[in-house]
């Protein structure tokens, strides 16, 4: 398409004039490519805007304010709390000591995993998004100092780890400390929480010790024969260098990305290990998501963000798969992935227990980052929903309501007798808890996209959006909604003037029934899963209106999901809902099944509670208990058909993201089906 | 009941007059109890003719001769093909030689796991009870060699191990190498193996160095404070060091194993590893089943051991609670236990996943042998139950038809697809061939029981005994049946003289319908799962005829068992069933449900089949089959209530103990119930 090609040339040329910031020139002023960077307040959650594969492009995070609504609690919780909570329990965990000991500034042992300066780099990230929102800023000095504390203790060569340090040292850059001793993987957690933040504030100095690491440290020394061999480990380091060669325009960085993405096949690692680690062999050679779900996550991540640069079509082939392998057997309904504790890995495909669920948040979040990408790389609404589904859901449960409890595992049913706390406040692989943050704080950049004829629009929250098209035009656009609470939207658009381009309004997949008029003027075409083009001439005032009917929806699960038999899960709009003890009278969570009768969604009542979890919608609904408990009855038994005795009782739903709020009582997602009595 | 206990004193006192080895004299003259012994050939898988807490005592494995039925073929195998190619593998994997090695007679680097020496000691369990029932003879010479090169390194401390030698000798017996090291588990398999060997030869060599390490190496140096801590770390020397007691008389060495059991408070050991060890911490402070299986199952035989010679009530409390936590929780259909793959361990309660079950051979037979011993305890039915649930099923399994293959896992579903080879010829781990070896060959010491009263029938098969009752009565008393394959079993019983006793005739648990007569004469009372008492003056020639019907029976699982629900096993006699792929019409088994109707048993017709699997009786029903595999729907669906389309198809179901002897091809044991159409 070279129109299409040189339209995007022509608009990334035009606003490089206006937005080339004189920081850019430092380090690669002879790497500068021909179009140049957006300023650093305006580069977005990933800058795609010289990306040449993406057909969506990011808006900066502070061009969308969210305002009082569904998620508006959950953010301001964590700019009040969560975050700066979390630097206390850094602190007091050692992870900044780490740094200060290597300048003669702490007397502490070395404290934490191998990986624990990666806590700090992603703490950081959140803080940066969180800057780039305008929030936060009373905590810039103490980040601004502790920045100077990391860089303070970087070696000349451009190398930086506070655990391959003094005895350690010489065990550094091996297979060993790439992959287990998570050294590779601390570099891109560092490239992405200084991008962040330089995103956020301008300042650099975090960003040039990355580009020093990467530019001093790796490219001379580590690549292709003759240079010394990197394997991935963690897969991270690609997002983070592909996205610092969206700021520097520096090839070899990218190129060092793809090198990483393919392997080496000097390190022999076996088997067992490159699939646990989703990297060592090469990215396009995958045919299935296996091994640890956050790096299989991340590393598609990165293979998506090399995609968008590079147009391969054996990346894109292999994603493809990938991401076929997830929707069809790999994913919980929440949105979470990861079905095993033993390696925090993927399972076989429809494995998919329910309390044994590991549904780490940080693969959820990892999830949610790659259809991103794949939604760049296509402006397809099947992505969108798998973002709304783990947004709302998976990852929105990993966070207490009060921000300072967090989960590790999401599982999707809770037995409390098990001794398991499901919630804590620190763990000491504290990765989900800066993850969860940083994805709150960064969740104004995910609501729209820009595109070469438009705008599309993936979520919907009172919000107020202040940018520009592609070509350059103002754009505002307002939202008001009690969404995900019910499916009405109206949107509100001004241009800076009359303009000719298409809104694109996402449909979700969940919305069987959707109307959308313009100005009051229906419009048809409206369908579930899609993006509805309005093209048309918009001027100031004019008016969108979308209804979503959203009546409560049952689904089941394949029948190769075993621990789903018979059972069914309950959503309503994008929220899943559940079933905590604590809400139903008397009756134990095993013993209760569903009675969904010939029309499953009428024999469900909601109701507004606002003094419940901050304020949810629940489900009510008849159901049936069994009259002698299953806990009493034998393991086995003969099979006793429809003979099973039953009682009524009233059921009550809370939706997924709340559970595990009160006290701890049992949970569950999935419930079995009365049989006909 | 003094009189009971004054009656065994007697009937063990008159015993010992005809019975005391002159080989006995040895090491222990002034500990010799005040009742003797039995000769070695008439000591049996247990010795328990002394212990003041068994109910029921073992008949030697000599005095039953399994004939021409279900169990032979397995036996001859396991003879001839079996434990003959298991000595090659041994050889070819270094076994034998890492002893060679320390004698100066190879040059070989040490081979294989730290617990290797364990290899030798349970192959040569399995050719001591071989040599029990006369088999075997001549490979006597290879492991009387064998033994004689084993005992040659003994230490002149008594110490005798061929991994912690040499560098790593300085690390001996710290709770380290007892425990990750299996430096006591080995020394538990050398006992087992050395006091099977002696009962099958009268060859002393390989027990008297067993003696030495206990009485030589531990005894003085291990145990309650000033001595050195021991803690078990696989739970195995317990039964070891009891059965050495039940020979030697030594009350010091059944001390030593209620040490163990009890643990050492000063090894402070993170609770997880106490956990997974199951051993550690006080037995008796147990509540539940958990950690690594075959640990588990061998720390409950240890203490129901314990319990048998020591009568503590607190042990018998704890292993009523473990038992109930068995069989109410934790227990595969099939016999098996253990769920989770990481850690080899049990799950939370009613955790009982298929196709990623473990159920690892060895807990199985750990199971039985537990069981084994709580039924000597009591005399209760429910016991031999779990015992035939195990032996035919998830013990059975273990072992291919042709002997020379070994699953270490025992799933309840499979599916090729994963890769997984689920039977191997060798494990670097090799526990589990050896100890289907031991099961096999100690198979005739598990069919009867004398009491106090006289004779338990424990299992059915066409065989021979010839024993005597505890007052010294012979009886000769011989089996015809077909059983498994059908329920009627005549036993013909010829004491040497007319003699009033009590044959206990066990009526198995899924024995509905049993009808009993002797000598052609109705005896009433018979009841499922449980043992019912014939009392007569028994004389030569008369007959016991017992008929159970053997109705093909569908059985569900509790409901909190997610992984069943909606789905049903079926059952004929001892024997579960399953499907296997290769034996349907063209039909995935993720796609089929059986149509049960209103009288789930009369849907089976059975067929035998002389031809397939060794002789096997096969199920045939009508089933039904989705019009559209599963395997092409969606993940998630709205559900569809009873609307899905299905078709007809026949399906045929086979022993599961026979599964994966052809092709590998999909396997499940709990198939979905069809909806209603």
């Amino acid at each position: 398409m070279p129109t299409h090609l040189s339209r995007r040339d022509f608009v990334a040329a035009a606003l490089s004039t206006a937005a080339l910031s004189p920081l850019l020139a430092r380090a690669y002023s002879d790497e500068v490519p021909s179009v140049s960077t957006p300023p650093w307040r305006d580069q977005a959650v990933e800058n795609l805007t010289k990306s040449p594969h993406a057909k969506l492009r990011n808006i900066p995070v502070h061009a969308v304010t969210i305002k009082e609504g569904f998620w508006s609690p959950r953010r301001k919780i964590n700019v009040t709390r969560s975050i700066p909570t979390m630097h206390d329990l850094l602190e007091a965990n050692g992870r900044m000591n780490n740094f200060r000991r290597l300048a003669g500034k702490s007397n502490a042992e070395q404290h934490g995993p191998v990986f624990s300066d990666s806590d700090i780099y992603k703490w950081t990230e959140a803080v940066g998004f969180a800057l780039q929102s305008g929030d936060l800023q009373d905590l810039r000095p103490t980040v601004d100092k502790m920045i100077g504390e990391v860089i303070a203790v970087q070696e000349p060569s451009g190398y930086l780890n506070t655990y391959y340090v003094e005895d350690r040292k010489s065990l550094r850059m091996t297979p060993q400390t790439q992959t287990t001793g998570h050294e590779i993987y601390n570099i891109g957690h560092m490239l992405q929480g200084a991008i962040a933040y330089y995103r956020g504030t301008g300042d650099r100095r975090l960003l040039d010790a990355g580009i020093r690491f990467v530019d001093d440290f790796l490219l001379p020394n580590y690549g292709l024969a003759p240079k010394q061999p990197i394997v991935s480990g963690h897969p991270e380091i690609e997002m983070g260098l592909i996205e610092l060669y969206r700021i520097t325009g520096d090839k070899r960085q990218l190129d060092l990305a793809g090198y990483i993405l393919q392997g080496d096949e000097r390190v022999k690692l076996p088997e067992h290990r490159t699939i646990y680690m989703y990297s060592g062999t090469p990215f396009t050679a995958r045919t299935k998501l296996e091994g640890h779900a956050v790096r299989a996550m991340y590393a598609c991540c990165g293979a998506t963000d090399y995609y968008l640069e590079t147009g391969d079509q054996t990346y894109w082939k292999t994603l493809n798969t990938l991401w076929d392998d997830l929707t069809k057997h790999q994913m919980y309904i929440s949105g979470g992935v990861g079905a095993r504790s033993d390696g925090e890995a993927f399972g076989d495909a429809y494995e998919l227990p329910n309390a044994r669920a590991y549904g780490e948040s940080c693969a959820a979040i990892g999830n949610m980052m790659w259809n991103w990408r794949m939604l760049a790389a296509t402006g397809e609404a099947k992505y969108t929903d798998v973002i709304e589904r783990a947004l709302y859901n998976g990852i929105n449960s990993g966070m207490s309501l009060d921000g300072t409890l967090y989960c590790y595992r999401n599982p999707l049913a809770f037995d409390p007798s098990t001794g398991d706390k499901i919630r804590n406040p620190w763990y000491d692989v504290t990765c989900c808890p800066p993850n969860l943050e940083r994805t709150l704080a960064s969740l104004p950049g995910y609501f729209y996209s820009t595109s070469n004829d438009g705008l599309y629009v993936h979520l919907y929250d009172n919000s107020d959006l202040d940018w520009h098209l592609e070509d350059g035009t103002g754009l505002k656009l307002s939202q008001k909604s009690n969404y995900p609470w019910n499916g009405n939207v109206e949107l509100a658009v001004t241009p800076d003037r009359p303009t000719d381009f298409v809104i694109h309004l996402r449909i979700p997949g969940w919305a069987d029934r959707a109307q959308v008029a313009v100005n009051g003027k229906p419009i048809t075409g409206a369908r579930s899963g899609e993006y509805l083009p309005l093209q048309r001439k918009w001027s100031s005032g004019d008016k969108i209106t979308l209804q979503m009917e959203m009546p409560v929806q049952v689904l089941e699960a394949n029948y190769h999901v075993e621990d789903n038999n018979g059972r069914v899960a309950v959503q309503r709009g994008p929220l899943l809902y559940c079933l905590e003890e604590v809400d139903q009278s008397n009756v134990a969570l095993s013993d209760v099944a569903m009675d969904l009768g010939k029309d499953p969604s009428a024999r469900f009542q909601t109701e507004r509670r606002s003094d419940l979890l901050g304020g949810v919608l629940v489900l009510r609904l008849e159901g049936v208990a069994l009259e002698r408990s299953t806990s009493e009855l034998s393991l086995y038994s003969r099979y006793s058909g429809a003979s099973v005795k039953t009682r009524r009782v009233p059921l009550t739903m809370i939706p997924y993201y709340a559970w595990a709020n009160r006290n701890a009582t049992s949970m569950q997602v999935w419930t079995p089906v009365a049989r006909p009595s």
